[in-house]
């Protein structure tokens, strides 16, 4: 027995239920709240009951969206003719943060065979529907075992479109020093060193 | 621009203003939640939208309630005679969980004359209408300059009651290494030494 209302008890226990958050900070979280002004609070758990009805996955590029199509793929100023292939839609903040000004494609996960995710899991057909008017497609997509095959799945079924395809660049981190690098990223950033002149 | 929708960045910007969750916590708390089950997530919402109508101070103790006196004031199996004084609802937790099975009484702060907190802003006059049946008052506050000032205040307080009052112990932590701690603690420690036979 906690000594605590029941709602205190189950914004705790929701609070704990997050990634990376504890039964610690749950509580420090659910105690926080108590001070907090009402506004606030009736605006979260306002946000928090619209999710259900207000929020779609965008029909073009499967991003979370208010309406059938998402506010990237109905922006007129985009002019790029180009698809960022993404995994999930919170990779979109990532690059929209580097000043990308071009399209989205939301896989929604990664092919990996060992937890049941096969090609037919993604939304890849939706993706083809989309490849006639552009000239790139970016595969922003992680180098992790399943990333690499999913890059690999993607590049042989895209190769017959006759449309560049790139991906992000692997090698040094940007103000990393040389003996904190592993040694695969060290082969790799020497193997696939950059011209300068 | 983040390309998200209006719902999901009030609630990734209402995640960022609790305490120790930066913006990045706050995207990856938001994006998790747009996975969980709407179950779920609504009972967080209707907990959250409860606490304006539902939870009360403890007329009492001072302490978070769902009625006018809490759960532990309120509880005829604690038969002890003992009031343990904290500042906030949120140390009641921590001592239930040390198994203390008497009451307790939440100051609501502590004296801070720089932050204008004068012994009239603490519950301190609710706390004098209780110890008429009490055997013993637990200065459970901690040991900053604040609260030494408010346990100094308290003791001179209480004294003409004639009850027994105590504080914590102050000393070395269970499991600690004695190079590791500061030299007021192990001064503190030393000087409280404890009898063994």
């Amino acid at each position: 027995m906690s000594g605590l209302p029941k709602t205190l008890e189950k914004i705790i226990d929701s609070f704990s239920r997050l990634p990376g958050i504890g039964k610690k900070t749950a509580q420090r979280l659910g105690m926080y709240i108590m001070k907090m002004d009402n506004e606030f609070v009736s605006d979260f758990a306002n946000a928090l009951l619209e999710i259900e009805n207000n929020i779609y996955s965008c029909s073009i590029c499967n991003n979370f969206s208010d309406s059938e199509t998402c506010s990237i793929c109905s922006d007129p100023t985009r002019s790029s003719r180009m698809i960022c292939i993404v995994e999930n839609p919170s990779d979109i903040i990532l690059f929209e943060n580097t000043g990308f000004n071009g399209f989205f494609h939301v896989l929604g996960g990664l092919i990996s065979p060992l937890d049941g995710v096969s090609p037919e899991d993604l939304s890849i057909k939706t993706l083809l529907d989309r490849i006639n008017n552009i000239d790139e497609i970016i595969l922003a997509i992680g180098t992790s075992i399943e990333g690499e095959a999913t890059s690999l799945y993607l590049i042989n079924l895209l190769k017959p479109f006759n449309i560049k395809i790139s991906r992000l660049s692997q090698g040094l981190p940007v103000g990393g020093y040389l003996e904190y690098i592993d040694k695969a990223t060290l082969e790799k950033s020497f193997l696939e060193r950059v011209e300068i002149n």
